[in-house]
């Protein structure tokens, strides 16, 4: 029996992620998917390598209507696609600037079953493709076989989390939290935002995250005005706030949440904002069940903020899916209106400009269950921890 | 004066990258050229964030023929582009994905002063484009100019490295061997290869890298085959051959080369294979020298490899183009043929199969200098390295 701490899935889940995939084709007519990104490749084969560090070389799998995936891969990735459960591996020799990999992938596409004569492509929302688009256009001329936008699709079948999936966001959650938790016992006036974030990024790989690429920072007087940016050199002052929001990642899923600190004092103001993001993500979590939708979440959110004197919000939006992605469909905005269901992992994340320059951000991140929803990451505290 | 250890780039860095864009740009008859992607805008801009982790929105730089560089990003990136020496930041309320961000880059691109009626696009090789394709043909329809590809033309551009890049380089290149050389210190027979790839992430993260985001490992009986896969839960046994490959970043700049150790012994095979990778990275140094190419440094370290016993080699190259990524061009293979030029920052990588499931690749990292090359990575040791 696998535990949460085992890596990679079963071959059930692979199964079982294909078989989706392939309903989704037979109802939009599709003879195949073609898919170019790490996690889009990752979520059908398994595949997980850090070469994908490397932009030089292109990666193709291809699911067609029956049966298991296809990749059309370059040579060099051979072995550590044959540890997968694909076993129809096509390879050449890349780079090869002449010709990569393309002719092999249009005759895998032009060699499929031809039953509706269309094949579905990552090509609209929240999507790109990971390949030079003048291959892509030639691709497109070279396959008898109308291209169909699966970007939507390919989103809601991956927002849909198996039990497996939540375990592992569950456990770099667990692992994100310790972090965090250990930050008041080092963090003083004096460090800087560099220095406590490697502090917080080594506690973290200590407690077992594999990586944590996104560990940003934002720090000032009373406040913080960004929170995309640094860490940067800025050395914390007394009266300074500091968030940290971090992405850490393990056996390739995120977590994705931040924390707020103050350094020897706040401002009745901030303090106040802090409750206000606080409270909105009670409200968010309320909103939070199968049959609502994404819309409502940001309103029950956003009228907290707005009781409470927002400025108004620079994010777009007041958090996200998560998953293989730091962030993922959809968004909890006014207009987004995704219903919700089960087995989709969220992030709450209610953000305010509460005064000039000062924005106030929180976040957490949960799961959709069968009646409501579960808290993934352990809440903040409910007053904004000042560190003495 | 400033230090290899300052962060970022001055003004004058910036404007020299801007205005060698706009040369070649009035070489190739172009009124703009359009970046979408991280290490495109960072290097025309400055701006440096891992909010790239996020794949949901879409961030636009124009490089007009004349002037500073023109953002038209996502709200959220605002206050942070405004700390580049960028001025004109066009932004909108990102995610919208009924037009996120496509009406106001149309606008920028038609606002243009046109002289030629062309713009320059990464189209082409080894580039892809970090926004919905759909998005970039509707974009292609509205703006009122040929799209003309100019990959190889960026490709070009960034692949003379200033001198302040090639000093970031050597640095984190430096922090990299530091990594490498207390290794012998801790790995011993009975640690898996992520315990080894843990201890040595955090060794560099402690010596100064921001962040690694490429760590993998190999390891067998005698011998690995496969070098882009791990780290892995494997247990190092007695006679192992582990090999570690690494990509450490410090201030955006990457370092790229591996190391070889052998547990306990190793077979003189083995121990061969070692010496012909080592002796090709000497003959590859010297074959590195402005005038000759990338395809005589290749055949410079294909010959040692080819004298000693290759069965052949599915890495694709002997070593690539170094910088603000991993990877970049170009290539050293048999047909690339790409002139060296000063300021060229690559990697000599020399790899073969040498038996059957064993492969030895042996990597370091050099600048072209004005009569020759100069290492950045302090070069391995002649013999592989036996851990007792």
């Amino acid at each position: 029996m696998s535990s949460y701490l085992d890596r990679g899935f079963t071959l059930a889940e692979f199964e079982n992620r294909t078989a989706r995939a392939q309903r989704v084709m037979h109802e939009m007519k599709l003879d195949a998917m073609l898919f170019t990104t790490e996690p889009n490749v990752r979520y059908f084969t398994g595949f997980q390598t850090q070469f994908w560090q490397s932009p030089t070389r292109p990666w193709f799998v291809v699911i067609p209507a029956e049966g298991k995936p296809i990749a059309v891969i370059p040579e060099i990735g051979a072995s550590g696609m044959a540890g997968t459960w694909v076993d129809n591996i096509i390879t050449w020799a890349s780079p090869c600037p002449e010709d990569d990999g393309i002719s092999l992938l249009v005759n895998v596409l032009n060699g499929l079953v031809s039953k509706y004569g269309r094949v579905g492509v990552t090509m609209g929302i929240e999507s790109h493709l990971r390949m030079p688009i003048n291959n892509f256009l030639a691709l497109r001329n070279r396959v008898k076989k109308e291209f169909v936008d699966t970007s939507l699709a390919t989103h809601e079948l991956r927002q849909i989390k198996s039990q497996a999936e939540i375990e592992k966001t569950r456990e770099i959650c667990r692992i994100t939290n310790v972090g965090f938790d250990n930050l008041p016992n080092y963090a003083q006036v004096g460090m800087s935002e560099r220095e406590i974030c490697k502090q917080f990024r080594i506690d973290m790989l200590q407690e077992g995250a594999d990586e944590c690429p996104y560990i940003i920072s934002g720090s000032g007087a009373d406040g913080y005005n960004s929170i995309i940016m640094g860490p940067t050199d800025r050395v914390i002052e007394k009266g300074d706030v500091l968030i940290i929001d971090t992405g850490a990642v393990r056996d390739g899923y995120f977590s994705d949440f931040d924390r707020n600190w103050a350094f020897g004092y706040a401002s009745e103001e901030t303090k106040s904002a802090y409750r206000a993001t606080y409270e909105a993500t009670t409200k968010g979590f309320e909103a939070a069940k199968p049959g609502n939708t994404t819309s409502d979440i940001y309103n029950a959110m956003w009228s907290v903020l707005e009781a409470n004197g927002a400025l108004g919000n620079d994010v777009g939006r007041l958090g996200h899916g998560l998953g293989m992605e730091l962030t993922e469909r959809p968004s909890n905005t006014a207009t987004d209106n995704s219903v919700l269901k089960p087995g989709m992992v969220m992030t709450l994340e209610p953000g305010m400009v509460y005064a000039s320059g000062k924005s106030m951000v929180h976040e957490e991140n949960i799961v959709i269950t069968e009646d409501g929803a579960e808290w993934l990451s352990r809440r903040a505290e409910a007053e904004l921890i000042i560190i003495k």
